[in-house]
């Protein structure tokens, strides 16, 4: 039987999502629990890695079990297996034809900055705290430029050159600027993101809101297709996996 | 000069805002920070005392140094030596007559509650969590009878019996209960409070919204003043101090 599950993480002491080596991460968690479950080893699929020290609140994957199990039976034992910091929100049989990472339709992401000189002791684990004074406004102008479908390259952490196949061609529904109780949290809608792709647009919009680039400048490091032309990458801490959307409302929101 | 200053904390890893030995407290931080900025020993006076595991939002505190320092290089100072979960937001010169405890007009308490089989990795250390359901409506008349000038003594940690001329009379102006993403918050403002009140009233309130007892069985224990005849105090970790009032707008709120 195949399983959907729901996944919120706070990744701060995690060596991000997928199993690697000599580190902590959160597949390799689950997929040890389960195995601890089901004295077998399960291979859990997530809908896309997370880097170490990214958080979710709501991470799809998907396993297949040989004995069914009930659902609430592998939430219940999951949550009781698994530190505070991995719980397990929803538990669902999934049809067979169902992965989490090929049948993404769209994700949600939220990168969370606290603004001012000090951060609140309830968040300096999941907000990048910048002290000068950001200029809202052309953050606002920069962020229009990325929205839409574009090459993404100048913007992720990867090799697109070659004949790897892979295509950087990214559409970006949204790009939000919203304030919260401590700064702003940047809300990003696509239809999937490249290999830091969020991290390296809050960069880049950060860039501008400290008068280090015009907001024009964006379409022009978009053209490059360079990822060695535009700003570094926004720290991990502040980005929030938020959700993910599959066909037929089979999204991955608590019901 | 007296100073005043706005601190906020995660008390997970303290025990409590009160020095006291063997124990690693919010406060003994403060004055250790103190210290090593005025090479001084410096005391520092809080609103109250909060217990161990209970956070701040805006805890207020004052202590008087020799020599005069620039408020902002306190601030910085403070922040600079202190961890990150305890945070100076404001440092103010206070006048002579300002007492952290003494001037204080009322304050505010919120109590976290998580509901349901899964807690937030993000709140399970500021949350209690309850899988039972809760019969709210109940738990919104019981409320009604703690508003208002009371003898809180059944719900408080402390003796009031004998010449120790405490007085265990207190005016809560309000108590709400208020929804937020996980569960329920309760809402306390008064013109002040007995130790572990908030917890006890809470550890009441759920007592009733869990169908233990009736609503009208509130009145009676406040007018036993017996803290035995009354549920056990809800655990520490959901409470926040959220703001204190002086006169004048004093208030504890950042600006």
């Amino acid at each position: 039987m195949k399983y959907k599950i729901i996944i919120a993480y706070d990744g701060t002491g995690y060596s991000g999502w997928q199993t690697q080596p000599n580190a902590i991460t959160i597949q390799e968690k689950i997929e040890d629990a389960l195995f601890q479950i089901t004295q077998q080893k399960v291979r859990v699929i997530g809908s896309g890695r997370t880097d170490a020290g990214v958080h979710a609140e709501h991470q799809v994957a998907h396993f297949t079990l040989e004995k069914e199990l009930a659902t609430f039976a592998v939430k219940q034992a999951l949550n009781g297996i698994l530190p505070q910091d991995i719980r397990i929100f929803q538990v669902d049989l999934a049809p067979q034809e169902f992965h989490a990472q090929k049948s993404a339709l769209r994700k949600t992401y939220h990168y969370f900055i606290t603004l001012g000189d000090v951060c609140s002791p309830f968040f300096h684990r999941t907000s990048w705290q910048i002290r000068q004074k950001l200029h809202l406004q052309l953050m606002e102008q920069a962020a229009k430029y990325f929205v839409g479908e574009h090459d993404f390259s100048s913007f992720a952490n990867e090799q697109f050159k070659g004949a790897c196949g892979k295509n950087p061609v990214r559409n970006l529904y949204r790009l939000d600027i919203c304030q919260w109780d401590f700064g702003i949290r940047l809300e990003f809608e696509g239809n999937g993101f490249l290999y830091k792709m969020v991290r390296n647009i809050v960069g880049a919009l950060v860039a501008v809101g400290k008068g280090k680039m015009p907001p024009e400048e964006i379409p022009i490091l978009l053209g490059k297709k360079d990822r060695t032309q535009a700003p570094l990458a926004a720290p991990a801490k502040g980005l929030f996996l938020k959700d993910v959307y599959y066909p037929q409302g089979n999204s991955s929101s608590k019901e």
